[in-house]
């Protein structure tokens, strides 16, 4: 197998697209599935998410949010019980007609999410202000049918997900959740990816159907295009007075509860690649990485293996056993130069490199995946290594901040917006909170207003499209 | 509210099947969804799944098998590539025909199982011998149309479990993990939900279609009948030649690959229900429990509770300093007898009560949920609870294995047989191995040849239909 094989043929910057798909594919994170629109996620790939389900849970159950499941099937009455929520998501439903031969009398509907199913629950089982707030956590997939053609983790028909839904006797308490969800989906995506968002909420155009409003995190792609990388809404009563989610409060006096829902999904592993990778393939921030080092010997005869394979061991147990995921390289047919190339594809965030030479002067090379730095530490330096990756993964997101600050950019003219839009980024702009503004801008220039940042009230500027005076200052830009 | 209300109001042994229905429901596992057939996961039902998760996937990542993700929908086309598996499966499959209001010309069946699936990813993964063993696990749900009235866990149209499927080049190595995972199905019974199993080989009549064997765990329910509690299949090569798994072998010569395939699922929680649960509503294995210790705390006055509450949240801390899973039930406007009942409802495997009177004997009492035993122990002796846990979670399956080894009778005459089946039980009895007899015997009696215990060979018989020679001593019951 030659090299251009296994490794990436394009570069980042030449075409991001094409790139993207290699990467994704020859670093095995995923592969098509037979029918359009649907990957399978292969263990590395999984891995990720499967971390990233941990470090949430970890979250959430301290909130007192805890898991549940809710079936697939959903009745086409029941999605139907809340209007313009159903008429949101009907064009991209999936229909179950028959199971075996026959046929089913009321369609069911593959989940596209599950507000209409848990709610149905959640009013049988709540009755009293004892039982709130009611706070499940459901780990699932969402299926909602992708005309356009399918990108790994950004465009699927069917994706893994994680949707919390909340009950509360005050509208207070629920609004503070959403916040506070937001905060943990932030915290998360920055701690554990490496990746800087921008929270606030969404406009009215744009916020979820059936929400009272929907906040947001957003984060902007080397591409220059936005990622929305996770939402949190407020449902206010807009699903519990036509699900009946009512409850006696403490003068038993029947209520209306109020409810909030949220979600992020396998994106943010897309958005990790996108950030991130580079023209060697992937690269993996140090917590979600399911190898955080791998070891190459590197040894021509068996003599030399004989001498580094001891010493490689005794590494491998002292990394073990400081809980540090490692991988031992002891591939014989072949070169360690193949196996760099191998481990750089994979995007694994350390090499450890370790040959004759390095016995004799008792000291291994380290390898940094993210900036391809080669730094040597003697045999009684191991230690440091737990350190060097907590830096990894804290340099990755500096250099992310500075990448997308320099995607950011405050635009005051129309005109600089439009001649400035095709090379995409954030753009920072004064708008006066009219819904016609914003559809006028995303006709003329394809830019959505991808989130209100919080703290952005501003009524000194003019609005970036019509002039009038401004409201707020959000985020326009082109999305995925 | 009454008691009658929220406990148990028929006995285990009176109307068995009323009786798990209302546990289910009343313990808070789980509930009916809205489409017949399909049920919802309460936080305290997914729970006790996602403690078995943890459990298998810490074994299974031991034997280096990884989790990965399929997705639901498999095309009509796929799902019949291999016929005999195709049409097992068929009648039972939920088909989705439409996305919004565009007809999907291949039908796509919702997951029954997905070997057809996997096998198609696997045979573009796997080109060399280097490529093997590929060893992936699914975390996921299966679809089949249960047309009878639901139950919970034992019979739903959607159910959740994990599928894992191996390649191997060598077929003794795709028979040895066969083996081995069946194995570690056992000891997890065994070690976490308390529940002996018996293992060994289906019949041909009831093997896994598309299998050359299939081996399996089955238990003895309390009401005699059979539960199968897990599977693990050899395939040989019957997927791997319709499927293309192949890979060059070390001298480069193309040969077809060896595989398997294995899964367990909610019914295990089902049978955990059924085995342990009592008049008072369920008992819990402390492993899976996800509260192994409730503290009930005992006062009328303020004056008491203000003397209690330190001490209370002392014994809390040491118990979460030990990794035990506590809960202090501080509800203010019950009465204890109240909580004691709801507790015992829910199967908490250990209960603290604490009043003015132990604080000042410094004692606590313990009940133990499964005996109903209630034990006192010094405030210097907290630490013992781990022990206690420990010492119930060893009671549990003993008590289990007594009642199961009664359950089991050796039969030798077929009028024995059809006049005891219908008290229900595991009955052993030679046959010679033909499916003509096990068919006759499963008509007249409605039982099924449940499993072949491994080493049951036995031609000293003759079998209990046609008294012919035996070949074996399978296990005949009424099966779920």
């Amino acid at each position: 197998m030659s090299k251009e094989d296994i490794g990436i043929t394009v570069s980042k910057e030449a075409d991001f697209s094409e790139w993207y798909t290699q990467v994704v594919l020859k670093a095995k994170l995923a592969d098509y599935a037979p029918v359009k629109g649907l990957i399978v996620l292969r263990p590395d790939g999984y891995s990720i998410w499967e971390s990233l389900r941990n470090t949430f849970d970890e979250k959430f159950f301290k909130k007192g949010i805890r898991n549940g499941f809710l079936p697939i099937l959903i009745p086409e009455s029941l999605l139907g019980k809340e209007q313009k929520h159903f008429a949101g998501f009907n064009p991209e439903v999936f229909w179950v007609t028959h199971s075996g031969e026959n046929e089913i009398g009321d369609r069911l509907a593959l989940r596209p999410t599950s507000e209409t199913l848990a709610y149905t629950m959640y009013s049988k089982w709540i009755q009293s202000w004892r039982d709130l707030p009611l706070k499940i956590n459901f780990w699932n997939t969402a299926l909602r049918a992708e005309i356009k053609a399918t990108k790994p983790f950004l465009r699927t028909s069917e994706f893994l997900w994680q949707e919390g839904h909340t009950v509360h006797a005050i509208k207070e308490e629920a609004e503070k959740e959403v916040i506070e969800i937001l905060e943990i989906y932030k915290n998360t995506v920055q701690d554990e990816l490496a990746i800087p968002v921008v929270t606030g909420k969404k406009s009215e155009k744009e916020k979820f159907v059936g929400a009272v409003y929907t906040t947001t995190m957003e984060s902007i792609m080397p591409d220059g295009k936005a990622l929305q990388m996770g939402t949190s809404h407020f449902l206010g009563q807009n699903f519990s007075i036509p699900f009946e989610v009512k409850f006696s409060d403490k003068d038993n006096v029947e209520q209306f509860a109020w409810q909030t829902s949220w979600g992020v999904s396998w994106r943010l592993i897309g958005a990790m690649i996108m950030v991130h990778g580079d023209d060697k393939g992937l690269v993996l921030p140090p917590k979600v990485a399911p190898i955080q080092v791998v070891i190459v010997p590197i040894y021509k005869s068996d003599d030399a293996k004989n001498v580094i394979f001891p010493k490689l061991n005794e590494i491998r147990q002292q990394l073990e056993s400081k809980k540090i995921r490692v991988h031992v390289d002891d591939r014989n047919e072949l070169t360690p130069g193949y196996k760099f190339n191998d481990w750089e594809l994979k995007g694994i965030p350390l090499r450890i490199e370790i040959g004759p030479k390095d016995i004799e002067k008792q000291q291994i090379v380290l390898a940094k995946r993210y900036n391809r730095e080669k730094i040597s530490i003697g045999f009684n330096e191991i230690e440091k290594i737990s350190t060097i990756l907590d830096e990894i993964q804290k340099d990755m997101l500096e250099i992310a901040k500075v990448k997308a600050k320099q995607n950011t950019i405050n635009i005051s003219e129309y005109s600089e917006f439009k001649s400035k839009i095709g090379k995409g980024g954030f753009f920072n702009a004064y708008w006066c909170g009219k819904t016609e503004c914003e559809e006028k801008i995303k006709e003329e220039t394809g830019a959505d207003i991808r989130v209100i940042p919080f703290g952005s009230e501003n009524t000194n500027g003019k609005c970036i499209y019509c002039n009038e005076q401004s409201k707020e200052t959000p985020i326009f830009a082109r999305g995925y």
